[in-house]
């Protein structure tokens, strides 16, 4: 994802008067960064809550406890919650959201570069599971690229429609 | 602040079992992203929010609205508010902020590069304004390099009283 594919998304996502926020884990931020890198996008970025504990996702972002108790914070279904919730905490058309294991030691007995990342729209919420190779700071880009793709993929959908 | 650097402020703070959370306008979560880049940061990063509107630093950071109709987003007392909030919101030890005109416009009549920063904790709060030359990367790169070397001076100086 190059800063010229943000732009575009960016670009896009303001001919839409479409808008998008962020629940981040692993990724502490970087997505929401890489989004404001392009100039204008506070037409278009809401903001975003970087959730890097447990209680955090549960304070901040109102994931359920019993979920994160029976599932772990890197779950499929947590990342679509917190996608659902940035959503809903900044009033965005879209909710973005990332967990998972960075490294470099594996954590709920997953392991390193397993990741979860969720997109929250009007028409729906997705979750995709990654499993990333490489150490911390690639698994944290990865993850940050992949999201973004599958994001401009969703709005691109979207906007056709 | 290379990664070193912040390598020894995690371990800093580790050692007096002290946290640390963000509160972000224009940096847009690289401050907390620079923090979590080092393994290990988990025990010490709570989280952030990247409050990058006015709203969003009303809603989740409860800065009062007179104080922004009276001096805008881009003002000390606002940076203050936010540190302060990330410190409550997230139960940390330390609350760090941004906020500023990244570029490439003007915005509120203030020229772009001017960034106030802030840093609550146990010993109060403090506010400082910037004035940094450059693009909007370097502008928003070096906000989070002042921002962490003012913090490991104030985590250097509190670990020794």
């Amino acid at each position: 994802m190059t800063q010229t594919d943000v732009t575009a998304l960016i670009a896009l996502l303001r001919g839409m008067d479409a808008s998008v926020a962020t629940a981040e884990s692993l990724t502490g931020g970087l997505v929401c960064s890489a989004l404001v890198a392009v100039p204008g996008a506070s037409d278009v970025v809401r903001g975003g809550i970087i959730a890097y504990t447990a209680d955090a996702k549960i304070d901040l972002l109102g994931v359920p406890p019993d979920l994160i108790s029976r599932y772990g914070t890197v779950d499929q279904r947590v990342a679509a919650s917190m996608a659902n919730a940035a959503r809903r905490r900044f009033g965005s058309t879209y909710g973005l959201a990332t967990t998972g294991v960075a490294g470099p030691d594996s954590s709920e007995d997953k392991p390193v570069g397993t990741v979860h990342v969720a997109i929250a729209g009007p028409e729906g919420t997705n979750s995709c599971a990654l499993w990333l190779t490489g150490d911390r700071d690639t698994i944290r880009n990865s993850t940050v690229d992949e999201l973004l793709s599958l994001f401009v993929d969703r709005v691109r959908e979207e906007s056709r429609s």
